[in-house]
């Protein structure tokens, strides 16, 4: 009769939560640490660190599957991570949430996932959304127990005004003993102390130390963001020595070319080569996310899993070298086995995936004529910056420095393109268009000239969504089959992929850094202070449609 | 009962053969061509035309295994190669050939290996192989049906010289009806006739047009190589035009972050750039190599296996759509279905190999101390230059500029490193050590610094082969575990980790475009002027250890 699997690892054993650094031998029976033992150990020798956190992120953003998100992060030492299917959800409606929550079962990773609390996040008459999801929606979701939290709390004027709408989806997450993660940029004060006296106990939109000291003051956990999109580690590092404990990392929104290169690991070594203490560094990137949101995952305690990563040293040069989840190793850099053994899960779960795909795509293609407009004298334009998710405002004429915007509702199949214009993508020769565009995921596309323009919308219709992109002369695309939003292809070949994008926008004369992230966000009402919508041109500090 | 499966494909049908283009029908039933159909189509149809052939390639120095290039190469529409797989077979001999026969046999794909006829190609006093390959073991070979060719015959001084054994190595190829594989470089007038009339019927390595129109007029197949490392295109592209049938596109060597990039596609696209008719340009891109070496592939030939791919259009921007081998789709640029279940295969193959990885690694990890030298005060200095087989040989002191070259046979347990002097690669911060090193595939390391010298050695030594480069401060790896030069891993996971690599050793002070590939051609004897191999520095010149 065999035994429990006993297996033993030697090295220097960073305890965060005793916060101490000791030579041990930990001993792992059945996938849990049954033992740790101290023992002299070789200055040389590997260091044991509980796993990474991503403590806030949209798996969608990356365009992989759970599967090969989880593969990815491995290797960068994040073992688990804090998920909020807000994209999917606007998509697909509930589907889209059990879609993930199953495809995050077959992965050896902590996920934890949340439901989205505002989907959509504006009313059907300012765009068109793929699903609404009601209280009720909530109530059902929270009661799981592959549900971990209520995912942030965008409608802060509902909370502040105590909206009993509102109220009642974070009463679904307090009834179920579950947290309530936040979603309030600039909020500072009293309300700020209002909004987290509602039951919401984090937020990743704190950009400056004022608005990150204010909501430690009022007892929530700041995320401190550094991914493709937002980057707030400078503004933000104080608080890492200000209040450990209350403060995780989080990327929020990490794109493929970006998350093959690095992850939470990245904001650990910065931290480490800012001198913060390492333990301080540490709570924030692996214990207090695993704590807030109870997510079972190790801390390299005895009767824990056996989650752990070993790391070369704690300089910030550290590279990781091995990720183990319940024992098993998961991630190895040396990669000849467990490389293929996880790519096989992976590209098993993508094969099944395709064979069943899930979308919610329905238009027709387009024609020159649709999009045709004479511009007036002076023009409402839209000035996009790169990167950014703001606006300005504008009205002027129409130079050459001016492109067309097209938005085009991609569920109804009866749409009208909406056609207005914008200014600083500087694509004179192309044009671009995709179908990730925040928060509905309807057609957004730009162009300086109106062939193309069709061209790449039509070829995301074609496509049921994803990313198409013309200099006038080549067009690559890279289809998006799973909710028009996500790929079944394996992380690095996507990141392959969105690298040719990138080659051919810069031929077509964009000048943007992130031109697909900008996008994406040039539809999103929320944020001021222009936007076109599916419904047409909105005005983001009026709140309504032009 | 189910009858024999039909599938219809409608669009422009490139006849190669008979040199013509019309719109037609391809019914296809049981993998073959049954019929074609004239038709009329829309202009926009897309174009049918046999797939693309690389006429020479060596699988192995895209690092991946046979399953794997065969599922990149399919991208790029090249639906069959013809394999020289000199470099497994210098390092594991016959075992390292039926290793890539076996999982050739696997892929959806064209594949005809040939069998090398120079295994080593120096005697053992130069340098250390990890096998020889006798004529008894090449005849063998020549009568087995799945080996095509004799391939590339680089003792050209033997084939002039009537050398016996070389002669009974061809006269072994002879005798099973397979052609055999020139390598002449340079080579003219009356040698050349003498060369051709051996019975070597291809040359790889004509750089001039001069020596391309000798080996045509000596009845010799050109084959015009644009490769990652040679590029010969502009000086051989006439011989299009003036010897259509005696022309064939190869590669030769393509590493991994070009080759996901591109591939025969490429010289295709060029040469209609450059105005050559297309008949000639896909007689030279799919017919000759088919009918030359006999390789199974269709032709788009009613009775042929439906092998074939479209594309977009016939311009210099023509995009591959799909491919096609027996009838079944093996990749669609949409990639949906096609990507996972070709990677699907490709993972299957990886977890079998990596369970039973085949090596031929004997070494033990050095000290500073093997490595110490006191330079004289002339010294025999190697200078490289960037992406060149050739080196100069100077004598002088050891300045700045100059850094360590580490050679150390990796097969006999107990190597002792030779060390010399480099000049060119500006390492002075950092080093790099790798098994890629022709032909015998030793450990060939550079550096200006011997404990990272060291450092990097003992890394490839560690992982039993493979690539470690460091920049004084953050070293990276490939693990090479087949064979010391060929990874499991899948193609765009190994272009990402090989541009990682590049990261580091530009950021080490390296200014060659292509180190790597420099660095694997530093202790090849047969290239003048100065090596180093791991009986020592090589004269090239006078064909002697110095």
């Amino acid at each position: 009769m065999e035994g429990p699997k006993t297996r033993c690892f030697t090295g220097h054993i960073v305890d965060v939560v005793a916060r101490r650094i000791y030579g041990g031998m930990i001993v792992v029976k059945d996938g849990r640490i049954d033992s740790i033992k101290e023992c002299d150990v070789e200055p040389s020798a590997p260091y044991y660190l509980p796993g990474f956190i991503d403590s806030h992120v949209h798996v969608e953003s990356s365009m992989m599957t759970p599967v090969e998100f989880a593969r990815i992060a491995l290797q960068h030492g994040t073992i688990g991570a804090v998920c909020d299917p807000h994209e999917i959800a606007n998509v697909m409606g509930a589907e889209g949430v059990e879609l993930m929550l199953d495809l995050a079962k077959l992965a050896d990773f902590r996920f934890a996932f949340g439901m989205p609390s505002c989907v959509p996040s504006c009313s059907k008459d300012i765009e068109t959304s793929g699903y609404v999801l009601g209280p009720d929606d909530v109530d059902r979701f929270m009661k799981r127990d592959d549900i971990y939290f209520l995912a942030e709390m965008m409608n802060f004027p509902g909370v502040l005004g105590r909206d009993p709408e509102v109220m009642s989806r974070i009463a679904s997450a307090r009834s179920a003993g579950k947290p309530v993660d936040g979603h309030a940029p600039g909020l500072v004060g009293e309300e700020r102390a209002r909004y987290a006296s509602a039951g919401i106990s984090t937020d990743h939109e704190c950009t400056t130390i004022e608005t990150g000291m204010a909501a430690v003051e009022s007892g929530m956990i700041v995320q401190i963001r550094e991914g493709s999109a937002a980057k707030d580690y400078a503004a933000l590092a104080p608080l890492i020595a200000a209040a450990p404990g209350m403060v995780m990392f989080c990327t929020d929104d990490c794109h493929p070319d970006d998350f093959i290169r690095g992850h939470i690991d990245r904001i650990v070594r910065r931290a480490i080569a800012d001198g913060y203490d390492i333990m301080d560094v540490l709570t924030a990137a692996c214990l207090t996310p695993v704590r807030h949101y109870g997510i079972p995952a190790g801390l390299l305690q005895v009767g824990d899993p056996a989650d752990f990563i070993t790391v070369t040293d704690l300089t910030p040069d550290f590279r990781v070298m091995k990720s183990f989840i319940n024992g098993e190793k998961v991630f190895s850099s040396k990669g000849q086995y467990t490389a293929s053994l996880m790519l096989e899960r992976s590209v098993s779960v993508q094969k099944q995936l395709v064979q069943h795909l899930i979308n919610n795509f329905n238009a027709r293609p387009i024609s020159v004529e649709d999009i045709a407009r004479t511009p007036a004298e002076a023009e409402d334009i839209i000035v996009s910056s790169d990167g950014s998710l703001f606006t300005i405002h504008e009205k002027g004429p129409v130079t050459d420095e001016v492109q067309k915007i097209v938005v085009m509702d991609r569920y109804s199949g009866d749409a009208v393109p909406r056609v207005a214009y914008i200014k600083g993508f500087g694509l004179a020769k192309g044009a671009v268009a995709q179908s990730i565009a925040h928060d509905c995921h309807n057609i957004v596309a730009v162009g300086g000239n109106d062939e193309e323009l069709v061209k790449v919308i039509n070829r995301v219709i074609e496509m049921k969504g994803g990313v198409a992109v013309s200099d006038g002369k080549t067009m690559k695309d890279l289809p998006l089959p799973i909710g028009g939003i996500i790929s079944p292809l394996c992380g690095h070949e996507l990141a392959f992929r969105c690298s040719l994008l990138d080659e051919v926008i810069r031929n077509a004369g964009c000048r943007f850094h992130s031109p697909f992230i900008t996008l994406a966000f040039m539809c999103l009402p929320v944020i001021p202070e222009l936007k076109l919508t599916d419904k047409g041109l909105f005005d983001s500090v009026k709140f309504e449609i032009c």
